[in-house]
């Protein structure tokens, strides 16, 4: 079964807002809303597990109420990191699920991502949604230094990352450590060979009001 | 002598739109004339040379007397690559200048990112607008496969990128290629040693659609 593990854990430090950024309102709609939305809107059957801080479920069940929010979901709570989050989330996964961990702040998936994520992860075993470096990039070497590196070898990751579910749930039975700065990389390190799938750079992930300006006016766009 | 080198070449072929993306009106104004603004404001004695293409010039002088714009600049041809068209554009400066070289689509440059880039160029010989990245990486291998990597090794570089005249003249004498993706490893090749200086999600180069939203709502936010 397709199952969608949204991660909203964010404390909104960042964004200079006592509102976790996932609640802020954009389009009408908080941020974590509209992006369950886009899962729902590529299947209707899809099994939808939203991993939220503790401090955050009351909340977030007023939001559901003030918006009469009718998508069906199970709501699991978080853990101190992320890791921790995701590995909570995962305990509502079967190892016959293919399932998509993706961000609570990414609300501007598109269907073609989503639906390419759950094809190849079907198939090779994951999916990781990936995109190109259009700026240069410099490399900081040992000596403090920095010097030209080929942005052609390297690829920004995004979420979905989409996994089978037997997969995810053994990478995540390791212990948790500084080198897992996403799903792809706790996959890889009990080892797994990562696939990748083409992103978008639409599909920002809101950690500063810069990006929420973006993500506004790019939904107030489409919702009109 | 300060001098600001601001390169427009763009043809606008990822754009979707038949406008040269630095004439594209945001806020009231193209593009191009937000980007000389922010130099203006930062200090109205700074010598302003603008780089386009030949069969842009002549719209660009029609733009000057559609929107009165007063901002005085020297515009000088383009050339095939953006390599080229520096290099037109640094036979406009002499040795003792200090030169900020600048993309003409990344018109939300701060004036903080243009004072610090000026006061470490005098200083060092150069001083190059760099942000970390905010999502996780992965590097291409040459079996195809790919690698986490880590992201705090890494710089995206921004403009402007500012040299003392004569160091970025000299290093521009020599033959164009492929590892040339900016000033930065112009310079670097020539055998200067980089330093980076702090730059802002913000100040980004409008590339596509979704650039220029961004951009717009940004603008639309400050100049009312």
């Amino acid at each position: 079964m397709e199952v969608v593990l949204i991660v909203a854990g964010g404390s909104g430090k960042r964004m200079q807002s006592e509102t976790p950024k996932q609640f802020i309102e954009i389009a009408g709609l908080p941020v974590l809303m509209h992006t369950i939305k886009a899962f729902a809107w590529y299947a209707s059957e899809i099994r939808i597990i939203v991993v939220l801080p503790e401090n955050h479920i009351t909340i977030w069940q007023k939001l559901i109420r003030d918006f009469n929010f009718t998508i069906n979901h199970t709501c699991v709570k978080g853990g101190e990191t992320r890791f921790q989050s995701v590995k909570n989330g995962l305990e509502y996964v079967t190892d016959t699920d293919v399932v998509a961990i993706h961000d609570g702040v990414r609300p501007l998936v598109s269907l073609n991502i989503i639906s390419a994520s759950f094809r190849v992860a079907s198939e090779k075993g994951n999916a990781v949604t990936a995109i190109p470096l259009k700026d240069s990039i410099r490399e900081i070497i040992e000596s403090g230094e920095n010097i030209a590196a080929d942005r052609n070898r390297f690829r920004i990751i995004q979420t979905p990352q989409t996994f089978q579910g037997e997969i995810i749930k053994k990478a995540y039975e390791t212990d948790e450590n500084q080198l897992f700065t996403d799903d792809a990389s706790v996959a890889e390190f009990s080892g797994e060979k990562i696939y990748l799938i083409e992103g978008a750079p639409v599909n920002v992930k809101i950690t500063t009001p810069e990006d929420l300006t973006f993500a506004r006016s790019f939904l107030e766009k489409i919702e009109n």
